[in-house]
């Protein structure tokens, strides 16, 4: 099978990282496809604005997916933009890092606590956990202060930040599981899980390997009510 | 003051109707700027997918607005796009039709029932009234199973649907008062009030008045934390 | 149009604050009426049991308010009392403060917090909060620990509570906004905004032109069902 | 121990049925006191209006009884009005019949529907389950479409009318129990029982052992925090 | 009247206390029978394996019970284990003192907190709280850091971290009441009232009274829908 | 990796379908091991006294599992019995198939309708549906009105009032998409694909293809908090 997984932003190097923790996980038989968002797409997205401007270029390489007969996408951003109208255009299953991981979260845990980068990030993040309705098991959305590209940057001292962030919601939260809240930390899962004894849970992993598990079980996005096909007007 | 009212979709039929209204309600003294969507956005909204096409445009007026020194704006489209990211890029108070007139709806009964043009919409709007925490207040989200442009239409019989389905809300759904769920009925507000002896609420007119009324107050968008202005990366 | 602003306890030094609050912020063509509660209104309101004896003589005054053809009615006490009863014995819109500065609140930020003033007026205003379906985007309700009174006192240093109360919030809570839990800080809302670099909503004003809104859009309460009037027996 | 059951309308011949009921119940060493709403207080409470008229009498009585040393207090009136304020002004357990009968009906079923006298009274309940939290195991608050004093009137075919809403309420709603939404059916519970084959729970005499309990147990009100006695001021 | 107490682990000198905490409250005319669980009951229910292990036996002696006559039972494990499952099994009202003892806190206060014994309680007691619907008004569930059976040993200290951590939570949580979280701290309830200054609640002493309130009543569980007695196959 | 799905009835034909339906899926290299519930286990788990008597069955099968290295484990019945008791004995991920099976109908459609077999059955599964907190996205739960064994049996109908439940939960609910609210139709998920129109989700091939997402992703069940292994006593 096929899947397309798609970083939204324009910087490739974080397509890159993604993927790779993507092809990692990956079922025998499964090809990942890779896709990295074109401007207008920002260079990391950081708020409803940027979400918004990278949403329009992932619709059309959906399109594209759909065109080519892909089986399933990943759209790898924890803010999860666009996942409806993504729903709209393709027809097998598509999800959004941020409800895979939160959702399986709450499959290994009575509650989690989500480390995401930047504090403009937090009300996003509980907004789309309030939707999903696992606020009840969500603890606390914490920010651990960093820019997302600085999870590029050797040396910028961010993935010590993520670390510290997570002791500090395992300690305070009382949380049982942490979910990486950026799609640019999908490298650190290992590291992260072995530093803080918790499981640390990376949405790009498991939405890759959750697509894989619906598409293994036939299933597509339903395509009566709100995913039916974009009407032309 | 400057009231900047939108309609995201690129119909201008549409836009003169909405801004008609909002006209028609305005305070003395408050002068309502029109502005119609542009392609890509479509003609009209009916959907995520729509939506996503017609937020970029949107901004991008939005932002002209904040430099033209506008003092708010209203979003009159019924699934509220984009209104996050509008937030983020404008300082002044930024609604949409549905939270405007959903709140409104909570002010003078204790439940509503919403009467919106396709299918489709239904989920969309019940996820912003989740969203908006008013789940509790709102009987039912119904469709009167008309396309929006029939809204346009001369003969098309989509104000008796309109009317019909309202009849049946009250009927079937012991609501209060009825949510009419697209700009394009704002117009049809005194006719169906009349028609059916329940208060009906447009959200153009009330999203106007409200913005007025935040504006009067001297109460702008907050910028500390989730709508503080894009990142520029 | 004319609008009721009615402070339900019997402090008119407090009175005349919040109508002057109303009446600046009023648009133009607006007449402010003022009504102050008469024993056994308690000089102030601090619990259920102070706006149980408040209510009767509140209902009063929209009886004759109604006869007068007044066309709203603000109940400007944080506590919202009476607001149900109130909505059966008038025609046109009637809020109470905490409801629309809540709403407001919502309506320019993700999240915010109320300040005020005793401990045991804490849990009345989440239920009122809960009650509205904004538990969600409420991040605490505080109190500056200061009696209703001591705000109408030159040197009580209740001003000064109340901004250290707000600064708190905004650090501890992370809110984006701050609501003023009570009539009595109306005339400080620009100071505080001030001083503190947050929207600081005062509901005095809001609620005046929210009202003045929903009039001008033509809405008056819904008389089918909860809020039909009382029933001679 | 002795237990105030008071019926906060005006109508005697309600508050002997009430009474009885409650007497009916009662433990051993159990003495209940009697009292009836005074005018202002109505006849009937169909509305918040006529709560809000009834309540300062039921202060004023509550404020004698906990001079003279009762024990618990029932206040019998679906409609709960003023339990808060009562709260605080009295030491022992007061509970309304609304809560009472409610929870009750969740420690012997998983779900419940209320039928009531008049429609305006459905939104007032709802609103009470909602705060009560008791929403999601609530399948419908149903009106059987009769007027309070209807139930006090030979021949008036009120019976009847209760007798068929909790038979379309097991029907239609699959609820495992009923709940009787008015004090005057406290004495056509055995006969509703018999007629219906489902749990048919009546506040007055609920909550009048639940007070006993309470009691019995050597449990008060809270006096820290909201519940605390009025401010004198 | 005979109502069962049933302490589902296999302590019996923790039964004792339990069924001396019962007898002490109950009403004139009620027989307390009481009944400990045996192997593989675990010697204390702490998590829910332990739960899952006791509740067959659990559910063989309330089926004796139902062959013997008996009014109503006490399941006296603050998890509340199988009280579906008995609810099935049993005609007349059965009651876990967790749900009794938070729906008692809520009739006598605002918001309450929960003290229980170890870490891996919490969650499991803030799950079924979220069932019972009462999250909105428990602050806080919280542990005293000690094994279920250290409350049986003299000079463990046991009592003086209960007492300790309820100060905490009083002066943390901001709540009103606080609700003993395991079955064997129902004989400190009297000694933490006077050394803490708000209502402490106990489970078991509340949970028998109010299943004495059930049966007096003339209530029992419903039958109709999920606690109909079990298919045999 | 190596998948124990176990049936934990006792009816054997129902696990041969069962795990035909697992092994159907499965990806490459994974291994299904089949179980079936011993007595005390009932022939079939309808309501929540079976469940009762299947679990310590169930649970001594894991800790097995757990020392024969096994790496995941789906719990075949759709009450999700003992689902928390598995996660404290075993290391790996382990699935309910209601929870996988709903979470999955909510990456695939914004609104899910259950189809069960018996009435007794919905409030269990509408209780689990509000603690997973997909309430909002639930539209009903419904039963076809056939006992779980008549799904093994020839001739029985039960195949076609499934279906026809199916078109009537499409028809009455507004659903997008359809949850198997029972293990012993796995095997009709393809047919009843075809006959309905609407993604029909069947909880044992999700929870499998889920169980190994999560293993291929290294997650395992969190050890800290409340699935921590059996405290010995």
């Amino acid at each position: 099978m096929e899947i397309l997984v798609i970083n939204p932003n324009a910087t490739v190097s974080m397509t890159e990282k993604i993927v790779e923790s993507a092809r990692r996980v990956a079922g025998q038989g499964t090809t990942i496809i890779a896709a990295t968002g074109q401007p207008p797409a920002p260079a990391s997205i950081q708020g409803h604005h940027d979400e918004a401007m990278a949403v329009p270029g992932l619709l059309a390489r959906l399109r594209q997916a759909e065109a080519d007969g892909v089986d399933g996408v990943v759209v790898a951003c924890f803010d999860d933009p666009g996942i409806g109208a993504c729903r709209e255009v393709f027809s097998g299953p598509v999800l959004g890092i941020c409800e895979a991981a939160t959702k399986a979260a709450t499959m290994l845990s009575t509650s989690f606590s989500v480390v995401t980068t930047l504090p403009r990030s937090v009300p996003i993040i509980e907004q789309l956990i309030h939707g999903y309705g696992l606020s009840h098991q969500c603890r606390r959305v914490r920010s651990a202060e960093i820019a997302v590209l600085a999870l590029e940057e050797e040396g910028s001292g961010a993935r010590e930040k993520v670390r510290n962030e997570i002791l500090r919601a395992v300690e305070e939260d009382r949380c049982e599981a942490v979910v990486l809240g950026c799609a640019g930390m999908a490298d650190l899962t290992a590291w992260l899980t072995e530093e803080t004894g918790v499981p640390v849970i990376d949405g790009v992993t498991v939405a890759t390997r959750m697509v894989e598990a619906l598409i293994g079980c036939g299933l597509k996005t339903s395509k009566v009510g709100a995913y039916a096909p974009p009407i032309e007007t």
